[in-house]
């Protein structure tokens, strides 16, 4: 019987509540009907016009999403999306990461990490046309990729003739559609306010991804401009940015089955995947990489264990390893529990069936189609292939091919240089060439690539890049003995690892390269001329694929249309929006029957260690043990909520984007899904997917009974 | 609708399954009908002879619980309990916590810890008539207790007449009934397995109280004895122990619903305690503690944050602290949450009232019900005067008193010699006091005596020591600075930091103390005489309390028992049954609707992070993912269970407990239980305790699967 309930429980939550879909703003009165019956009191048409309320509040902070929260440009994003900036501005004695930081007047605020940007959307205009023109659109392979490339330079160049302004085309639906998307780039960001990291990195990484959870993950920014409203360079004549409009905190708490939508900048999704990239991705990639990504670890935990400072140096290595390795390994146990593979391909026969069906969709679509089938498996193979052979590159051996491209490319004029190498790119390149040392430990990086280089060279000579072999001096049946000796002469025959030296390279000739003996100049000289031409064959392989998949793409909107549904394209960084209700899951994890929508601050108390990842500050401990709640108890719960669950389909670059109430107030942040969400990156699992905010009103009670932020909290009209 | 549902399942859950009672033995028959009713295919009275089968396979590792499951000595423990036997045989080379350790023959067996010993229960007599004899029962105070102590000490030298036994006399019911237990003590233990930290500590820390709970918490060591079956120290020709029986591995998996019971011996309850002692300890002494927790921990922090060494030498404290933090702060949780303090105090007055009604009942309880209540709140007041006098000794100046007590104790008779500082002792003593290096920082140290001395000093002066204070030259009114002043002298002027200096006090005479000009050894001179005279006060504080309180509780059974309620004694360390059944719970905690019995190896693949906590071993993620289960799947589940939920009745000490089902097989080992459980050693919770168990079945799973321990299957008669 209780298997039952449970059963219809989850199909009631399912029908009323999953919501699949990043759209794109403009899009939304397509899905009008669907908005309003999950709550929506707006206008869906009001959602379309950026440079209206509310979505001309939302702003991109480059890889992370943010809003504008009051008049005078302060930012709200996640404490994740400023910790960088935290981190810069903390010494020893001042540590911000530990002790969190408020300035108190705008006089305090401190710069925010270098680098930091407040994007500010200005327009969004479709430019297909002027990017698959029809001299391009004619051209197959490399030569498409470069008349694509030709094109929207140009186009970027023209809009960007509005100083202060990044412009940029962003493709979507694989290349079928081209917008240009005109931002205001905010230089002069600056740090207002981030509580401690035992609140906005609570849990640390063991509750990532995890639910129930209790993570305090916002922070400020505030944006300025010079006097005249233009971006500026830091300037203490800098005043802050006046937004057209702000979002306002919602006075009322949200609960369970509350409409609620998400308004960011989503990175990457890949729902429109083929077949054979589900299984080749699910049955190769992940699980290499995944068995890769333990090796790693074990190796740097052994290698590091006995050196604290080393250990340091590697520690971001590790966490970033970690998160990758804790995301795909989840996402291969939904995959082995679910029938993803078997329905992806049912639903690309349909539609293959229902193109078939007629003549001229057949002529339109099936030979792309099969092209693209083709290109894709080929690249695969290409992936699986040199697998062991990217991680086969000593760290500096790699840098060292960076530094003789930047030298070739050097040689040519400005335009003509390649992404990347161009002269704004420069002190990007330098400062992170200088910086090697900070991550860098030999003997560490040395046993990461014997691992791989083992492997690497244990596969048949054919399945082997002849350009590596011949720099690294590998032959046919060598073994590990051999293989360590020939990498410590590598090692041992460069200077590379020294500051000095390396740094050096920079802006040095093709000529001074080839006349060097360090043997990582060497190889990176050795290995060049192979390199380029592997690089054309990748962009001409490119090419075809881009070309025949955009028609592809063409084909399955087509068919989707034609059973009345819409098509959103996958998340490529741009402006989207999803919706969906605040819910919990009728059904948990390993171990616990079912989740509530919300946690509270009692989990807070009872996960607090007082060290380490949960570490609760003292005085916010006192205040739950108080009960010092003042206006931010929920009447249900009777407490004060920390985190929720909601059905809203996101991904990173989604973090910090405001979460609105059915009248687009500010409801909190998403910040995280649950593990066996991140499947939904290629399948949207419409029983399982939950995204977490942190909820506005932990915010603001943490602000105004902890961190004492009462000028922020009158700043954005609460208080 | 939801909420209705809910409510019935914990009140249906409530009545099927909570089962209070940490009994003896030979109580069972008194709760027969219960034991039935939960499941019990045994009788009751097999239980209750501790020579047969069960009982007698069960053991006390001290500390922790065990049990023989092979004829040839092997015994079942938890993880946790063999750990320091793990670490001792490890080096930096051989990691055997790391990695794990197996003996694949009794050859390779290792040395468990020095000191490990093995208790197997000989036999447990009656003896209140022989501790309180007619002549020491007519005494009261410090004579009473040294009465008793006198008592006792006969009846274990009688009893310790059988060479090779160790015999405890311990109290019950706060002194009203004395048993004697004769123990056969082990002394050549040996180390057989464990599995890797990654299994056997999977969830560290943080996972410590938590549920969803993954922790392989077992390892296995193996008794031995002397040829003739004597105990004895280690030797090669020593051979396994052969127990009279052993515990046999359930065939049938467990599931939700099923009868359990564990067998082992918790450490210390509070049950029986009075509402004054209630009101005094969560009302002040629990949040003083974690409150004056939290500000050490975070000192600790601070004062080791850029010494990686010295934060290592803290981290056993560090752990330590953390646990009881985080025990206290769960304690408070449920105790705000709670009607514990009205309801014990309701209970309390209906007894008083039940006494009261009778003439005699009057004249037999009431007196010295009033002096108990009385006697408690002195002791309870003098605590909490004395909370930071406590915490104001610098560490060295602790171990001087401690050093100059042994020189005044060597200057008796061994006989006579105080508690802990007999010959016996000398070797431990001497061994804690040279190995003070490797756990002591005087910063850190000085830092912690800091914090702590500034409220001493704050305190008025009749609330102080007029002994310390003369000790540490303290004076009222003193500020920050001179307190620190005057502790940075004392801290100068001794050499007790030097481990050869330090050691060089054993064995030295009073006269040579009186002599020394070292500042920690000249305050332990000063203290010595005052700190005899307080400590007989205590004891003739403490004499009084025993003597009333257990009138008081032969009051209470005798309440009890009216109203047919047969009554356990608090846990005291010995021998106890706990019954109930296999259950999850229909309310979770904080983000989690309910929770489920099992987890499995699924989260454990979710947990995992390739380091830290969550380091599971690649081997075993990797027979997870290629679902290598054998027979050790559940039918239910479909994958290997890892830790299961019970309704046991367990505490600190209990770790190890062999748990078995109703044919007294074994399904696992407790050992821990949920955050919200630990109140129940003061008031248990029908409805929120949980225990938590290692399912046998991913034991034996790990063992094949993973760590190929085929030895110890074929000899548990598994495989």
């Amino acid at each position: 019987m209780k298997k039952t309930l449970l059963t219809l429980a989850i199909l009631s939550t399912a029908s009323a509540y999953a919501d699949e879909g990043m759209w794109m703003p403009q899009q939304l009165p397509q899905v009008a009907k669907q908005l309003k019956a999950a709550g929506l009191k707006l206008d869906p048409a009001s959602l379309t016009k950026l440079t209206e309320f509310p979505m001309n509040a939302i702003v991109s902070l480059g890889g992370c999403s943010a809003s504008f929260v009051s008049p005078q440009g302060l930012v709200a994003t996640n404490h994740h999306c400023v910790y960088g900036s935290v981190a810069a501005n903390s010494t020893p004695e001042r540590d911000l990461l530990a002790n969190g930081f408020l300035a108190k007047s705008f006089a305090e605020e401190l710069p925010a990490a270098p680098g930091s940007r407040v994007f500010v959307t200005k327009g969004v205009t479709n430019v297909t046309d002027k990017v698959i023109t029809p001299d391009v659109a004619k051209l197959s392979g490399k030569q498409r990729v470069d008349g694509f490339e030709k094109n929207e330079k140009a186009i970027v160049a023209e809009c960007e003739k509005d100083a202060g302004h990044r412009c940029t085309v962003a493709g979507y639906y694989g290349g079928l559609e081209y917008y240009l998307i005109k931002q205001l780039e905010i230089r002069d960001v600056r740090l207002v306010h981030a509580p401690p990291e035992g609140v906005g990195k609570f849990g640390g990484d063991t509750d990532n991804w995890m639910w129930p959870r209790h993570t305090g993950d916002y922070g400020f920014y505030r944006a300025y401009v010079s006097k005249d409203g233009k971006a500026a360079d830091y300037s203490k004549d800098n005043v802050p940015y006046t937004s057209t409009s702000h979002l306002k905190m919602a006075k009322e708490g949200v609960k369970e089955g509350d409409f609620i939508m998400a308004l960011g900048y989503p990175g990457r999704t890949n729902r429109h995947r083929l077949p054979s990239e589900v299984a080749s991705t699910f049955g190769w990639d992940y699980p290499a990489f995944v068995k890769s990504s333990a090796e790693s670890l074990a190796i740097i935990e052994r290698e590091t264990k006995n050196s604290p400072d080393v250990k340091l140096k590697y520690a971001g290595q590790v966490a970033g390893i970690n998160n990758y390795y804790k995301n795909r390994k989840g996402m291969l146990n939904s995959y082995a529990d679910s029938d993803f593979l078997a329905r992806k391909t049912r639903e690309h026969a349909e539609m293959k069936a229902w193109i078939k069906a007629s003549p001229a969709r057949t002529k339109e679509y099936a030979a792309d189609i099969e092209q693209v089938e083709q290109l894709i498996a080929q690249r695969d193979a290409e992936a699986k292939r040199d697998f062991y052979l990217v991680r086969s590159y000593p760290r500096l051996f790699a840098t060292a091919r960076t530094l003789y491209r930047l030298a070739n490319e050097n040689a040519k004029p400005n335009a003509e240089r390649k992404g990347g190498f161009q002269e704004r790119d420069l002190a990007r390149l330098s400062a992170g060439i200088a910086a090697i040392d900070r991550t860098y430990d030999e003997k560490v990086d040395k046993a990461l690539v014997m691992n791989n280089l083992v492997k690497y060279a244990a596969q048949p000579k054919e399945q082997r890049s002849a350009n590596f072999d011949a720099a690294m001096g590998i032959r046919d049946g060598m073994g590990e003995a051999e293989l360590k000796a020939t990498l410590d002469a590598m090692y041992a025959g460069s200077t590379m690892h020294n500051k000095t030296e390396r740094a050096a390279w920079i802006g040095k000739t093709p000529a001074d390269f080839k006349a060097s003996g360090d043997s990582f100049i060497k190889g990176a000289v050795a290995m060049y001329d192979a390199g380029l031409k592997r690089e054309a064959e990748m962009e001409e392989l490119g090419g075809k694929i881009q070309q025949a998949y955009a028609n592809y793409m063409k084909a399955k909107i087509a068919y989707m249309n034609s059973k009345g549904q819409p098509v959103y394209p996958d998340a490529n960084g741009t402006l989207r929006v999803t919706y969906g209700n605040v819910a919990g899951r009728a059904h948990g994890a390993d171990g616990t029957g079912s989740w509530s929508a919300f946690t509270t601050v009692k989990g807070v108390v009872a996960k607090a260690t007082g060290e380490g990842e949960f570490n609760a500050p003292a005085a916010q401990l006192a205040a739950i043990q108080s009960k010092d709640f003042g206006k931010y108890v929920d009447p249900k719960l009777k407490t004060v909520p920390v985190n929720y669950l909601a059905t809203l389909d996101i991904t990173g670059g989604n973090s910090g984007s405001a979460a609105l109430n059915s009248k687009a107030e500010f409801i909190g942040l998403a910040f995280d899904g649950t593990l066996d969400s991140i499947i939904s990156d290629w399948d949207y699992n419409k029983v399982n997917t939950r995204d977490i905010q942190v909820d506005v009103r932990y915010m603001l009670w943490n602000m105004k009974h902890v961190d004492k932020a009462d000028n922020l909290l009158k700043e954005m009209g609460v208080e």
